[in-house]
């Protein structure tokens, strides 16, 4: 790296008057700065001074430049090695791995097992080929977890899929989503008792349910209400990815049109599904998610066979009248549904897991007991109660203790 | 990528013992298992499964390979993108920045100043050029933090670095270290009172102290009863790295004997410097960290001015008989300081920080109190109280509740 000259160098010396501030001040202080080999402060550059923990006398936005005693001399003279932590963080992703948590919901039939391997390249999800009698549709609806560690190009995933089979598979199907919001919930409870035990595992095992996939039944017509009320209700709790499912029963047509609908719908019901206008961070999010947004439900098709195709091997489905390719976007949009979940988002999926679904769950749980502190030496599994509903636990309470008055 | 035959996806349509047992189960039930694209769980693979959260009956490390009805199925047949997740990551840093907060202490004329601006290669910290007669010697020790945003190559640090100005620098230097136990303590309250507010930033700004760099004299001889009460008492609460400061005023051999010297100290005193032996995760970390506590402490230089060196401009201090360049392994230990500091432990320092110090203070602070709740909705920047010492303050109570019977 180039370094700056030594009459640069020179000005390093003078003080600025922030710092003169600080110095002349008694108790701790703390200003802030931008600093940059371009762009820096330093003659010429841009400047954004401000206090942070506690303000100085003059903010230094409102000074005029030129009251400056000279530059404030904050340019980098030579390479620092800031960026350095993301190679630090990378190798620490690379050596304790991560824990990524999907759930799939839609009545049986519609390929989730089948969706959830292809997304994965493996046999992470259980396939019912031959199931018995009893076994065909569930009395109510079960969940069903299996976690697998995948690793590639040296990192490893710690993958749960939990299934929800018997849902929408009834004659009456009220409250078949209670099963499910129980288990999101329990999944928060379980972090946030890990979170407010006084020692803690050094990191919280992370069970909760970062994307829920929900599958529509290729009908082309709507959304129907058992649709819209599950969509309604868990997309207030967890990122909601509605897919349309086996997409190939639909022409392009039908699908372009079906999938406005649903959009539609989504926007009468004022449903909020993954991802969520609202959490965008900046233009460049909006940007990219809108073109996601567009495409929302993605009509998937889902295989695990492969196929010889020109001279390659693909994952299709073979028909009489060719081959659907699930990888090839012009067959349908399963690329765009493992962009989201694995190449694109998934990061993004956990962090509104953690910050945004988690966090309501917490201030909800904190604020719905006025009763005795949410019991911090607790066991963090407790067996939570079999009605399905939040028992009213007990929670941090908002009483001012003795010392601060 | 290659993807594996028709024969081998053909075999992921059988279903696995695992498999067989979550689906009989009524209740959620999780196993785990360890898949991979080479070495994976097919046959001849390595085979790793076991019982992440409820125990199947029958664990499938303790079935013969011959039990399972042909191969289990989750090599992957294909790319999945798992390791977009560091790119993910990596873009999210850019974004958002990250924090670094950073403390020097030793008494005045040490070169702390210096050596701040030398490791972050910017006038980071303030340096009294001709302080005035009051300013020189403080009377107390007086904390003075000031924040800079570095940006390099698109990565940008919030760097807080805090200055103790009058340590070691009285006649009497008893309780030296309580004014600077006190701001690490109280950047620790603030964490924990943001952490356990109702409604929470969603990123809780980080004030506490990730390094301390303590500034041993360049004497020659041995540690100061003060340098090992300062260091018996602050590496228990804050990574502290101890320097020899101005180690061009010895000479190669006595650089070797002091620092041998100091090690024996330490050892004896068992003051645990950072990086802490019990802190190490894996062999790896041991063998990268047994070479860096070989050399603890390092024997550095600090300097702001450039100099030409074989036509290239170096970072040194010019005296009659030769350049010190600082930058130069073979002059001082300058880069080692900076490498530990920046580009091979900035984010451990931070982990060990928010794993292990942060840790026990909350773990303190919530034993500490049996009385009433620690108040989850009190203003998190309570006015700290002046005497320096920890108030009693209210805490999470380990009161079941009424729902826990």
């Amino acid at each position: 790296m180039a370094a700056a000259s030594a009459g640069q160098l020179g000005s390093l010396g003078s003080l600025g008057r922030q710092q003169a501030a600080a110095r002349a001040s008694p108790t701790p202080r703390t200003g802030w700065h931008i600093c940059g080999r371009r762009g820096g402060c330093g003659a010429g550059g841009r400047r954004r001074c401000g206090a942070l923990m506690e303000p100085l006398a003059v903010p230094e936005e409102e000074m005029p430049l030129t009251a400056a005693p000279g530059p404030t001399g904050c340019q980098l003279f030579g390479y620092v090695g800031i960026e350095a932590v993301l190679d630090q963080m990378k190798i620490k992703t690379m050596k304790t791995g991560f824990e990524f948590n999907i759930m799939v919901v839609g009545q049986s039939g519609l390929g989730k097992s089948t969706m959830v391997n292809t997304l994965f390249k493996s046999k992470v999800s259980r396939k019912a080929s031959q199931p018995s009698q009893e076994e065909r549709i569930p009395k109510t609806v079960q969940l069903q977890s299996i976690t697998h560690v995948i690793e590639e190009k040296g990192v490893k995933m710690k993958l749960t899929v939990t299934d929800t089979p018997g849902f929408g598979d009834q004659i009456n199907n009220e409250n078949c989503w209670d099963p499910i919001i129980k288990y999101i919930n329990e999944q928060y409870e379980r972090y946030l008792r890990e979170e407010i035990l006084i020692t803690r595992k050094r990191k919280i095992p992370d069970t909760r349910v970062h994307g829920c996939v929900y599958f529509v039944p290729p009908t082309g017509h709507w959304l129907r209400p058992l649709d819209l009320e599950f969509m309604r209700r868990l997309s207030k709790i967890v990122n909601v990815v509605p897919v349309i499912a086996k997409a190939d029963t639909l022409t392009l047509e039908e699908r372009a049109e079906f999938k406005q609908r649903i959009q539609e719908d989504l926007k009468t019901h004022a449903i909020s599904v993954y991802p969520q206008e609202d959490f965008d961070q900046d233009p460049d999010d909006r940007v990219r998610n809108d073109r996601i947004r567009e495409k929302i439900p993605f009509a998937v098709v889902g295989a695990d066979q492969e196929h010889q195709v020109n001279g390659k091997r693909v994952l299709g489905r073979k028909t009489k009248w060719g081959i659907i390719e699930v990888e090839n976007p012009a067959h349908c949009e399963f690329p765009l549904l493992r962009d989201l979940l694995i190449r694109s988002h998934l990061q993004d999926l956990k962090d509104i897991t953690h910050n945004v679904h988690y966090e309501s769950y917490r201030v909800r749980r904190l604020n719905e007991s006025n009763g005795p502190a949410l019991t911090a030496a607790s066991p963090p599994e407790l067996p939570l109660d079999p009605c399905g509903s939040a028992r009213p636990l007990p929670t941090l309470v908002a009483v001012p203790g003795p010392c601060l008055g």
